[in-house]
């Protein structure tokens, strides 16, 4: 019995609880839902940060920070690498995984697109909080064309 | 990096958003609380329960499946065993951890103590989640009497 597994079973279940079906369509329940997601996410990617190694927090080059998150960051959740990251080297970085996790159990294709982005809040907010930690301030967005691969879309932001 | 701290960021980030404040005090806003984070608890309990090997999910005495809980479980979630386990003789166990990693970042002694309970919902439910994969119904709650010391008593419901 893996501890991963506990991660992402308490993450599905977590999801399940605060993405509940919103009774008013006026209360901007599912936006809500999304930033309550993202904003548990953040502060988990800062506790995270504040984990990391010394080394790892004198990263000061941007592309030094990324490929953190995508090599160590990565590992330590999801026990992988990110598949790919690419950048316009104008502070936007677009970063892959053919076989997210935390979308695996919703099978593969197109059928359940529209369910994928609750599953994906906290992820974009964690990858947000584990930047800050490392002094960059960034918006994270995430997008999926085919399940269960999706691409976090990273925006360095100038300070 | 630690795989086991994403779990426990998540159990704490998860705790102060479902245990917001509440306004009302005639609402129940507390013991909503609880039973939403003991049934989130349950779910994760069942799905780490689907997830054990066929062996284990053949027990059928009730000792077994609480020891089963306090050295398998427990060392899965918090890589370690369970301090003590007791019991009556008569469907009564107490299970007793001197150090719950859940309660860890609240320092030692009582002066918080009152704030313990909503870190113990999870785990009541995620015991009692097991519990019923591996074919028992119990009740499952917890006491402190001084952090980060904390008991589980587990009472079988015969069927």
């Amino acid at each position: 019995m893996a501890d991963a597994v506990l991660f992402e079973f308490l993450h599905t279940e977590m999801v399940a609880e605060l993405w509940a079906p919103d009774a008013d369509p006026g209360s901007g329940g599912k936006k809500k839902s999304w930033s309550v997601l993202e904003g548990l996410g953040f502060r988990v990617g800062q506790a995270l940060g504040e984990r990391l190694p010394r080394e790892t927090l004198a990263v000061r080059e941007e592309l030094d920070a990324l490929k953190f998150l995508c090599k160590d960051l990565w590992a330590a959740m999801f026990q992988k690498h990110m598949d790919g990251l690419r950048t316009n080297h104008q502070g936007t970085y677009v970063l892959q995984d053919n076989n997210f996790p935390l979308l695996l159990t919703m099978g593969s294709g197109s059928q359940y697109i529209e369910e994928a982005p609750k599953f994906l809040a906290f992820t974009c907010g964690l990858l947000c909080g584990a930047l800050h930690t490392l002094g960059f301030r960034s918006l994270v967005t995430a997008s999926v064309t085919a399940l269960p691969a999706c691409k976090f879309q990273v925006v360095m932001q100038k300070s």
